[in-house]
């Protein structure tokens, strides 16, 4: 994808696997650099720019920057860091997202309302929050490096959003506001994407989640065994081309091939294509962070929902994978490409050639795994009690930071959500 | 529950295992049979009450009765009985509930608009179908036997959808209309329900789902591997005397029990209690069939939305069972009282002492197991087009056709949902 | 109207002007005749036909029945008949349809939602009441005259509601029911109306509004002076031939005559022509109580909102007369034909000619006339507390009862009104 | 009020009547005049406040301050002066606020989606259309002083909403922002309003609306007569304290004094108190742009809906006055004072003594005065197409520029409205 590629280029970032942080030092440059991204991914926005919420799914880019910072400040500085001085008490009002237990916060849909505090503030609490936070580093804080360590991934996942929340506020936009350089109206060939094989799965007892001392959020773990039956699934994720024959042969107008809430869905929302995209004349375009091009043959489809991509399956005659049949091939995809054996299952980073820089719905509901247990306590929020009403996506998007991606990582949203980069892998019994 | 005990002896039925039926007598039989209890259900209810809707989720109790007969009229008798004379083609249109390869349909929430056609009409559709139906029959219909089967056990859900949407029509009324004889206020001892003991679920695979020549749901197969770890489940379901705890403990106003919208469901239709309950003083009263009576301690929990089931089992320091641990332990259950091995995956119906009329909400998203294939044309669309958005719940009701019921059974709505006879059973880790 | 002249075969009614009732004979003569005329009106219904509510604007037709009882029973019966035994203290609450001095009350918008008390109560709660009001006639109620001619007038206002609502209902029903014996289709020449003239109104005071001792609500009163400027105003409501012909321009289509709120509403509902229209080819039907017949182009135009009779006029470039113009002109013609002096402010009923079996929305919104007071009590919330958001309607339509209209009566609905029989008249400055 | 005295120190202007701009040097004054006091009153606020919505009735303040500056390009340079250069296609659609015949605009609820254009891009544009105005003033403009006149008017309105918008924007804030200096608490005496007089109005005929050469927006005319009957009308419009006491006596909890719809918003938006009020205790608090205080007394009350308006006007057994009797109210008091003669209808400004600095709900409808027409083109859009469902106010704010009020100035909104500075004054038949 357009976007994908030049994300990578201006952040190039670290892709190797990222080990457990073991001292102050190691800490000390994670911290530094998951900070400084997040500082250089809102760089290209205005105050205006990063004030808006297009929608209650998504927050402002300033909301994300003190968000995360608040993070910091509430589960490390303010209980554990000697002599802290708390920034704004309205912060933790203001800034909190959804822990419960931390007390009241502003409702979700109104964080658009919020002019003040600035981006001004916003900059001046997240350095009085850095300096904090790197005294509190230097000066032994290895009993809460792996707090420390959530709270940088909690960032890269908030890095993420805040690129597809401002693409959503700017696709809104009739001026088309471009977010990185205008990108090139392929001229080029636009090729088929390579045909796909099939990788396939036997019958039997697999190991799967996270394990071991690297960083995971709570829910890839615990480990845990699971049967799976014979099946195949596909080399690489289902392509824009590949789509078009959907559009094409009617896809959005038969029900027969539409989960009943996805036609539902269809029929309340006017979709006719993926989120973004438009008609011009018999071709199509995409808005993307580079403005509006148009789409490519040989790219992954994105911008789908769980139903759209349900849908696509039922029309191929295969089906989504579930979360364990994608963890599986992944792994085996990269003991074949000697990075690990299958029975090491911590590939990391997710090997070149089977993802695709988007991320894949699976078949798979968002629920523990046996044996989950959610932490005590606020951080105990963090992803057990969205575990309802929701689908599991594997892989990672062009927008996912670079080193932030693992095989067990489990992303998750509701069905009928098409802002993220989300689109889909077939898989088949066999 | 004084619902179930009248409803059982008001509608004895069979409460033998339904093996599948062989030949035209038995058909005719059990067509008779199904038929008579759907009249009989309606029979307290007047040509103003089978009309009304109370919310979208439900329909008129007419509705149900025509929808029923629509089934058999247009998958059997259209297609295959010779002859056949439609008996309104406006009933197409009207009766079809969502099946979108036969046609438009009426919209759902907008039932409760129809006057017409009105109850004698409807009653004589049913004459004219049963007629023809039989006819059918007995004039060789063996090749169709399934598809017949398949409407009568379509039918059988629709007999317990009667009854819980005219209950639940029949609490707005102010003036608190009775479906059933008046209940007893509960003058005798009001017992605490026997302690609660455990079944051990030993780590390991474990073979579920249906399979053999009896008949069930498509959405029930293929038979299939699961691998479960070690983890106990309650042997009965929790009690009102338990859910009392709960509420006195402050269950309802602490949002660390709940799921993320499981709360936000709480505040935004101020629950307190489960659906029908209101205080009377210190004590709490439920509209039942039999009209507004004390809760009894000693009954199972009831109308209990998924998330008010999953916060107190997280109240409880538990969890809910998965679908697949509650399959498992039915069928021990059932192999521990000699009535089938645990081997034998068909014990039938769900054994005594396991179940207590009310379904058990699982911590499993409603989804297709390992090799379902939704059948092809309009009967397929009976269970697949629903796999997403609701969760699964186990066992029966007091509500539920007697010989309806299997091991297998997977009823499922969305988590929201309460005006079912729901409740839940507790498990955990070991 | 179709609808028009069977109701008036149906129902002959009185159509001479009705004086102030002055003794018990006559007051017990109209009782029976207005309780007798309900009766009527809903004898075609079925059981299931009185009990839907096909929008919150409208009732089902068994409430009608029984609300116009409860004014009896609550504003005379309780209070003031010795010894009056309440039929049902339920209905109270079921029945109230906006008295907040008489207590807490069903909400309107699940009026539909009550199956019972079903037609048989509704009934024998009238005949109850029937009796002890007849035999609280007979037995002196000359105190209470004028209250009870309230409620007999109350109850000439719903049998025209009753009309409207089931019009409503039975035209969302895919099986077309009739009200009505099936109208013909107009095989006789669909003539264009009588060309329309203008009746001056010269610059002046004029007197205003109900005075002298025969029956009139509130809110017609008191008589008052208005100053009016030099103005015509059309002899007749405009026709369906010529809102074709607007229809035909575009009208629909184009902003530059709509009310800013108008063309919203045209957007949001999609309104191409009146309620109840549809096209048929490059003619137009219309839902009647007879059933679905061509548009006649002679008949008047009715089932439009407020919005649609000021864009109509605004295409015209004329505009709609005010209800004081509308009163004036009124009378002025009744002068005219003898009937009555223009001195004389109570011709009764309107005079033939002038008025043609539709309500006519004015320029003039609801509120009340210099002088107004709401009566203390109850009774008194009759009128005044509906004077804001509406707009006043003159004249009366085919299912006013005849002998209920006046020169003076105000009829008011909201600017998007459209299932009462509405049309418009034109006026202009001169 | 706390505001006003700010306000008016803040930005004094002249308090002078206006006369018609006669001469290029006096339109060149006015216009430089009121285009700085534009961006004098956005100047404290920064970037992110002048681009957040806080509700679909309130607007960015920067998309005030170009949706002013697109007037004068659309209706005057675009059309009229020769070689305007555009300066940006795009914000025809952006900026148009209303006018159909203009071509397509975005959406009104949308206008907070829109971070481009920024605050620097608005500058430019406003400095772009200001060179382009001078110097089409400067060369012979007279044929459109008068459009160039509506233009100056249309953006002093613009000028009140901005401060009323960011009002309504601040309070959702739980930063409390202050957009004028902190006020102070009121330590010293919180005296009791004056005693309220009476002003007598006659029965009879009087001569109201614009007429003349000074400038008033179409809806002010014309001239007309209207006939009052006797009444009188307070001298002074309901103070805080006045209002304390209706919400003390229950005001908030009877329905008997409400309206239906209004009583139905009550219910419906929890209102207990006017908009921004706050229980402190046994006291109250108000947000004001000076951030929150106690109220005071001795102000008139604001921030109430029509709806509360009318509740007290029947609290308090009076009611509200029509916009006739205020307008003859205001010219008498005026000629009474020596300013002007009842017959001389145009005293400018409003005179000391009879307006407080807040609008009053009157208990008229916004519609047209007899003889009205718009004006063809766009610019007649103006008023006429928002005359329905709205109450007219009269008076003038707080906020109101200075010298931008008139006797005649018809003010409206729909009647729930609260964010406005709207007050009342009572009325009673004599």
């Amino acid at each position: 994808m357009a976007e994908s590629r030049t994300y990578a280029n201006g952040n190039p970032g670290n892709t190797e696997p990222r080990g457990r942080t073991e001292n102050s030092a190691d800490l000390r440059k994670l911290y530094l650099s998951v900070r400084a991204t997040t500082q250089a991914l809102a760089a290209p926005l205005s105050a205006e720019d990063q004030t808006i919420q297009s929608m209650p799914d998504a927050s402002p880019a300033k909301w994300h920057r003190a968000h995360t910072t608040w993070f910091f400040e509430t589960f490390l500085l303010r209980p554990h860091a000697r002599g802290y001085t708390v920034f704004d008490e309205t912060y933790n009002y203001l800034f909190n997202s959804y822990y419960e237990a931390v007390g009241e916060r502003h409702p979700r849909p109104a964080r658009g309302m919020l002019s003040r505090p600035g981006v001004n503030e916003i900059d001046a609490y997240r350095a009085h929050v850095d300096e904090a936070m790197l005294n509190f580093i230097d000066t032994g804080a290895e009993e809460w490096a792996q707090l420390i360590e959530l709270g940088l991934n909690h960032e890269e996942q908030h890095q993420e959003l805040l690129l597809t929340d401002i693409k959503h506020a700017f696709s809104l936009n009739p001026t088309c506001p471009l977010y990185l350089p205008p990108g090139k109206s392929a001229a080029e060939a636009n090729d088929n994407a390579p045909g796909q094989g099939w990788l396939e799965i036997a019958n039997g007892q697999y190991t799967l989640g996270h394990a071991g001392e690297t960083f995971a959020f709570d829910n890839e773990g615990p480990e845990h065994c699971v049967f799976l039956h014979d099946a195949r699934i596909a080399d690489r994720p289902v392509s824009i081309g590949e789509y078009l024959e959907f559009i094409a042969d009617g896809g959005y107008r038969q029900p027969e091939f539409w989960l009943s809430d996805g036609w539902d869905a269809v029929r309340k929302n006017g979709w006719e294509a993926p989120a973004y995209w438009e008609r011009d004349g018999a071709a199509w375009t995409t808005y993307t962070l580079h403005g509006r091009l148009p789409v490519r043959e040989d790219e992954p489809v994105t911008h789908v929902s769980y139903y759209e991509a349900a849908a696509y399956a039922a029309w191929a005659d295969k089906r989504l994978p579930s979360e364990a049949e994608w963890e599986v091939a992944a792994r085996m995809h990269a003991a074949a490409n000697g990075q690990t054996s299958a029975m090491n299952p911590h590939p990391r980073p997710l090997v070149p050639g089977f993802c695709q820089d988007v991320w894949e719905w699976t078949g798979s509901g968002y629920l523990p795994y046996p044996g989950f247990r959610a932490a005590h306590g606020a951080v105990g929020e963090y992803n057990g009690k969205f575990m309802v009403n929701q689908m599991v996506l594997r892989g990672r998007s062009c927008a996912t930071p670079p080193g932030h991606e693992r095989v067990t990582y489990r992303n998750f949203f509701g069905p009928a959500a098409r802002w993220q980069f989300s689109g889909l892998r077939l898989a088949e019994d066999t």
